[in-house]
């Protein structure tokens, strides 16, 4: 009876990783947006691409203190028989100039100001003798200079209409520079994904109870919690549910309403108490999958409900936070209408001996060196699905094939990056 | 008599950054700590290394699902002649044991459950056919396992007493895992620095206001402010003031009782109008540099007013960025109470030609790239000071030296990594 009871639990279909990725990212669609103020906006994502809406800069721009001049009247220049020319006017940043240089004149002009209308170059105030003369000021200049010298033309940097950032951007120091230059003072970003996050399991304390026999504490929720603010993501924190697939089912239900997708951890393994088996079966989910050709988190499992996404990510936290990476990082990702790859892979060699034979695909939580300009990466620990330890300072995935044979320190692998 | 005046501006003595980044991290200290909940913690920095109040786990725990035994019982276990195990109870997680295993007996149990005494393995629950004879259950086993197996001993992850993070650690997704294991609901972490932005120059318009001539919209303190809040520590806006000493020098003074770092853009130039200059040799400054020996923003200066660091960044957006990277986030480091180095050095291959002649330490904006496990950066884009465009994308500064001639694709380069 338990043998049959078991191998009901067993008969799960394996897919592969990628399949599982593309059944989660087509069962989610972009947010809305909403219109933030551009210092609320740091850390969001750009609902819609920034066009410049004009040239940068706008003007003429000196790029250097000193003075406009016309390099026509400086041909002639040299250390022995400076030119002597007339000063016009002064024009510091934020002045517009009143008259354009006719030959002979110059204008004092600092870094950042509007160059005056005939002048084709600054001459740096270093190279500049500067005196006045029947009372008018004026200077002398004791080199000629080529057109064009310190002067930023109108558009050089930025040209009216070019897409200067991506719709899905994250916005961080430059976007915001760049949103800013180009007067965006109200920003519209996508809205933030709510996560609802929900820990199963009888063995689970909260993190501020008294350690008790065969009890752990909670540290799965935190974790997802830490990962979902990562993704610029806002998390919905559910609690915990003993291993009750009554209770747990009312809690997923009731929290489908107020989310955009349901995280749980553990209940997905093949034990007699593992309930998110149960309700993923239920009539009214869609199972997208709940078995994975890897290790760990082969049992990690998801379901529609209705238009809801619920993840269901296996209890050891190894595990939980590989899968976290592999499936609703995608799913974030959509969520928040960003384009392109999940994650940057890479091909680096590997840091140390891996002598496991593997019959399913591997993912391994590793750090990241740079060493005599090649990369080498090596797992931070163990490779326990269990062990949580390993999760500090993991900033990439080793992904390793099945193997019949282990794999050599320096040997090369596909990593995944895993910072944000 | 502008002569004059100019030389003054020009007589400043460069130092090293590396001797301006001493300067700077010699002039504060670590912030003081608060207590925070757990998942309140995140991204803040933790105050006091955490060391483990017990070992974890704290049980023996089973990593699969199947039958605790003692491997005695099976020695002679074999497909053809299996060995028959009466099971005294279920151990789901959570449940202590109420009997420990004498010769014959089996339990069986869940992943995580706490394997009782007397147990010294867990066969999976793949291996057993489970039946029951004169209404007792029992499990018959064909196969002998080694002492150990699928046994996770207490403390083999974490021994009681281990450091497991060290003060001054951001709290990421592992960190958050690892406290919550250890009982900390509530964290010290330190304060978060309070760093006011103030941005001068008379060019300078809100990023609401339409476009004037001669005048551009400021960039700098949104950018400032992102990458303040990237450090984990929280902008305070100053908003701009004219190119005025007196108001500008109303408004530092004014702000220092509420910041732990005032960063200032614009106005350390060489110009007539570079209000920070004048404010920085005032007599109530004790001026700390005013001329670095690098490109961008050799003008960046730095002063202390009392106990409070004024660092003024070049107000040309590029400088203004590697200036923060070079010489604020060693300041922010510091008062987060981070150790090592601020930023990651590594060895890269030159992406494109670098065909400058460099009398100066030259850092440029960059991106990183893998190719075939071989690291190259390249230049943004164009490397003047004035550019915000380049900012967007670079992940890292690579370090040019002084150079005769220029380098070229390929050529080793020192770079930074400067995600955080």
């Amino acid at each position: 009876m338990q043998q049959t009871e078991s191998s009901e639990r067993f008969r799960r279909k394996a897919i592969q990783p990628e399949e599982a990725q593309q059944a989660i990212v087509n069962s989610v669609r972009a947010l809305g947006a909403e219109t933030v103020g551009l210092y609320e906006a740091w850390d969001r994502h750009l609902a819609e691409a920034l066009i410049a809406p004009h040239p940068f800069p706008p003007f003429r721009r000196s790029g250097m203190d000193g003075y406009a001049v016309r390099t026509a009247d400086l041909l002639q220049a040299a250390p022995g028989s400076p030119v002597e020319l007339t000063v016009l006017e002064c024009l510091p940043g934020g002045k517009a100039p009143k008259h354009s240089l006719g030959p002979g004149q110059a204008s004092r002009i600092m870094t950042g100001g509007m160059v005056p209308e005939g002048a084709d170059a600054v001459v740096m105030l270093e190279m500049v003798a500067a005196e006045e003369r029947d009372d008018l000021p004026c200077v002398r200049i004791g080199k000629a200079v080529a057109p064009g010298v310190n002067i930023s033309e109108i558009g050089s940097e930025i040209r009216e209409g070019e897409r200067l950032l991506p719709a899905g951007r994250r916005i961080g120091a430059g976007e915001s520079a760049v949103l800013a230059a180009c007067g965006c003072a109200r920003v519209a970003v996508t809205r933030r994904p709510r996560v609802a996050i929900l820990s199963t399991g009888s063995e689970l304390l909260e993190v501020d109870e008294p350690l008790a026999p065969a009890k752990i504490r909670n540290s799965n929720a935190p974790m997802l919690a830490a990962l979902v603010r990562e993704l610029g993501a806002e998390p919905i924190l559910l609690g915990k549910v003993p291993d009750d697939a009554e209770a747990a089912g009312r809690l997923v239900r009731g929290a489908l309403s107020d989310c955009d997708l349901l995280l749980t951890s553990g209940g997905v393994s093949v034990g007699d108490f593992d309930v998110m088996v149960d309700i993923l079966a239920q009539p009214d989910a869609k199972l997208l999958f709940n078995k994975i050709a890897m290790r760990p988190g082969s049992p990690t499992s998801a379901a529609l409900f209705g238009e809801k996404l619920v993840l269901a990510l296996s209890g050891n936290p190894g595990a939980c936070f590989v899968g976290f990476h592999l499936f609703a990082v995608p799913a974030l990702h959509r969520m928040l209408g960003m384009d392109g790859p999940t994650h940057l892979e890479f091909t680096a060699c590997l840091g140390e001996d891996f002598p496991k034979v593997n019959a399913y695909r591997r993912y391994i939580r590793a750090s990241t060196a740079i060493r005599d300009g090649q990369v080498w990466v090596t797992p931070t620990g163990d490779d326990k699905s269990s062990l949580m330890t390993t999760i500090v300072g993991a900033d990439c995935l080793i992904e390793i094939p099945p193997l019949k044979e282990g794999l050599k320190r320096g040997h090369p692998v596909k990593a995944w990056n895993i910072r944000r």
